[in-house]
């Protein structure tokens, strides 16, 4: 199965249903259709190649939509750039991918401005607006459409590259074929229990896995998108009054915001038939805040934009029909494997681990990413023996339910956005008055984690943490600076001087059942 | 995906779950997972080599269901026979698989001592009961587990082969591969909304993929298997009732059986939360009676064994939503394609027709077979242009619902059977006194379509309908044998001189929104 094949069956079994819902705007699937078949001759007509990598810089909005299903139709290769990434980030992975043209929103244009000279390989940059003689909406209303995709696809190839953040400092693009992500959408379809009366919307970032599996998912049982441009917690409770919304997923961050909002109770959200949440562990009193405040069922997913991205579900169910397991404890744990994927907990010999014990996540499925975008080497070591190592740590019951407990990669997950700590020392170490630097994630209220530093200063320099914020900012995203610093005299090492993180982590997770928050 | 991956997710996740109720018997899936690697070995034991042919002959019990995981896991391929053939049948089904090993039940055992003489490539028949030295069971019981698959498998590896009625009067083997039969698994997971707090009843036979799929797509999920040996309807409702089965498949005939028991309603069938039902058409009024009579979901289901099996898919509330059709046209409809499966109604060039237009139901997914066990010819007639031709008409209307009208092939459908009245004519032309014969499919309201044959007799020569029947009944299974027969003087005939049956059939289908039942 194809992407391109989701859009034409609900064109053909729900072409007069409202397929699009954005803003004022309004469109049935085959007003959805023509605006992409338009929208992949301007692709075209740009000197878009099959195989080419095309790039979206973008807010959520229906073009979001339209440009995963052009790109696919004109056989390109979609590369959905984190909007939040410095200047310096999108050039970096535009030039690493060679993508040859780059579709940015209005909000993005003074990024794109800032990066536009250090670009290499982008030969054309389309402003997803509709004023402007060579905006979006300009080229799409000059073409003539294309009814079918330009190339014939298989299975294997390549359709979408995710950057994301690498543990070398440098963003890498993680390669996902057409199975892949249809995969997964078998798995959503299942998961979700979707029917083509569910409204979707895309709440978390579309440039994201964590939204953009629903734009192939529910375009294919014929569902509606509504898009909310930035997460704020009363645009969501209004529109998912507004537009009857039933099903969406959230990042425990905005589901923190949503519950603490104190004229949350002020808008009927009955519509709502189940909440998913992923991308980062959900803190359980958190989680049980929501499903008083919110009565409708909620689904906690993990996984990884290398396993496009589901792996694992935990359902309210699960919790009512735990014996044996207080709820809190089964609400702490991220599920068990859905069908479709195999999940397993493995020691460093690859043999699973005994319930209760630590190991490694694995997985393997026909969702298992193709590789990193020429990165052989973190392929060779991410992709071992057919199996995704995630670098979690987790432990897993007789049930097999999964608790994640700890993350072997050096990683922080903040309001959903994954940072590693090397890219955010790598900023700081710019800085003349750093010696040493150790970047840690610290349990947050708001954020989850919390990006913290510590730092030892080289002998007679000052500095502060304003300082340092203000001089990684030229480097790294907003999200990745530290929020926090710490300066200190020495920092702990092992004997072969390797700097001992999960001594500097401990003091801060003290009293904690996990490590991951 | 592969097949033991169902069963080993199972074991793992579920392993100290109820998984099987058979008779008194009870299992759960660690038990039925140790019963099955016993088995696997006395394969093994008995000479069969991965890729070799093994067959079935048995009515639903527990140890079909554990033939199916056994026989992969040996690395074979299954070949699973219709219970109702004849002798001649069976012997020629299985020397034409050149299987290599028969496990037949006891009830069955009397078709294997006739048939035996006549197999070439049968070294063994197993007999599946728990008495003998060499039965089923004793087997078992000496075996040491085999506790993986003794074969790497690949998705496209053929695992079962199903003999169906052939247009040439030769029952043809369907090649189902790894993926053919997991990709439906996914589109039932789906279809079907399955939790693993579900209860099947295995009660159409377990040869036929009607039921087989569930073998493993219920095991998948974790859900309960339950068997009905034979089908008799109050023996249904009683397991119904006693093992509180949620989800089951009938054919319309079974069906009819239960609504019209008179003490139905003595029964607790509360459990009950979805019915499907598929292998051949449902008249309309008796839907309507199944759905006041029983309070639970209803899911109609159209597919072959050729797309392993379904394709489409009409719920209730595809009733519930219509607009602008009557609920009765609608329940005439098969439904809609699954997500995953592309289903056409195309016309003789191979376009898609206008709505309301007559066409032949195409399909293309990765539920399609391999094609026909060694019939190049067959196969490529069916799979042209990479569409699976069903040789069924339908029309389809403007929302992608689709209503069977009439049968290309020359097939009839009684009681969930396919027969081709090919077959049946070749057995009528045996008898020494029948000059010509015609058999087509009637209207019939306990069977949907009766089989009906119009004799021309040779000049001079005297027969009855019953010494007919008497006479069929050495070459082909009962079901097939006409139970009506009408002579005349002369069959209608095309200028070519065939036989016009379209002009004998009108004259039983006149008044009838469509000529399939």
């Amino acid at each position: 199965m194809f992407i391109h094949q989701t859009l034409a069956r609900a064109v053909r079994l729900f072409g007069t249903r409202q397929a699009v819902v954005c803003g004022e705007m309004r469109l049935t699937y085959r007003e959805l259709e023509q605006r992409i078949a338009r929208f992949t001759a301007a692709l075209v007509a740009a000197g878009v190649q099959p195989g080419d990598r095309i790039a979206t810089l973008m807010l959520n909005c229906h073009r979001y939509l339209e440009c995963y299903f052009a790109a696919e139709r004109a056989g390109a290769v979609l590369q959905p750039l984190n909007h939040r990434l410095a200047p310096a980030e999108v050039a970096y992975a535009l030039n690493d991918a060679r993508a040859v043209l780059l579709v940015a929103g209005p909000e993005l244009w003074p990024v794109v401005e800032v990066c536009r000279a250090q670009l290499t390989t982008v030969r054309q940059v389309i402003v997803a607006t509709d004023t402007g003689e060579d905006s979006y909406e300009a080229r799409l209303a000059r073409s003539t459409p294309v009814d079918a995709p330009v190339r014939t696809w298989a299975e294997e190839d390549l359709v979408h590259l995710y950057y994301t953040s690498g543990t070398t400092g440098r963003a890498k693009g993680v390669m996902l074929s057409q199975r892949n992500v249809m995969s997964n959408a078998h798995h959503a379809l299942f998961a979700h229990r979707f029917t083509e009366q569910d409204v979707w919307l895309h709440a978390a970032p579309m440039f994201h896995l964590a939204d953009a599996w629903a734009c192939w998912a529910v375009t294919w049982i014929g569902g509606r998108h509504v898009f909310l441009r930035e997460f704020q917690p009363s645009a969501f409770l209004s529109l998912v009054e507004r537009e009857q919304v039933s099903v969406t997923l959230v990042v425990p961050t905005m589901i923190n915001a949503i519950v603490n909002l104190p004229e949350a109770d002020t808008f009927d959200v009955s519509s709502l038939r189940l909440i998913t949440f992923g991308a980062s562990p959900m803190p359980v009193d958190r989680l049980t805040a929501a499903m008083q405040a919110l009565p409708c069922q909620f689904s906690q997913l993990y996984g990884m934009t290398e396993t496009s991205p589901f792996a694992t579900q935990l359902l309210a169910e699960d919790i009512m029909t735990a014996t044996g397991v207080a709820p809190a404890e089964r609400l702490a744990s991220c599920g068990r494997e859905i069908p479709g994927v195999e999940v397993r907990v493995q020691d460093a010999h690859g043999q699973d681990v005994r319930p209760g014990v630590a190991g490694e996540i694995v997985m393997r499925g026909p969702n298992v990413m193709l590789g990193y975008w020429e990165r052989p080497d973190e392929t060779a070591h991410a992709l071992r023996n057919g199996w995704m190592h995630s670098g979690d740590l987790a432990t897993v019951d007789a049930s097999g339910y999964i608790t994640i407990v700890d993350r072997a990669k050096d990683m922080i997950i903040t309001g959903g956005e994954n940072v590693y700590s090397t890219e955010v020392e790598d900023a700081l170490y710019r800085h003349a008055a750093v010696l040493e630097a150790a970047v840690i994630g610290v349990p947050d209220d708001l954020w989850g984690e919390r990006v913290h530093a510590v730092i030892v200063l080289r002998p007679g320099a000052r500095t502060t943490a304003e300082d340092l914020a203000d001089s990684c900012r030229r480097f790294i995203a907003g999200f990745k600076i530290p929020r926090s610093v710490e300066f200190v005299e020495s920092l702990p090492k092992t004997g072969s001087g390797k700097i001992q993180k999960s001594e500097l982590r401990a003091r801060h997770w003290r009293g904690r059942g996990r490590r991951v928050n």
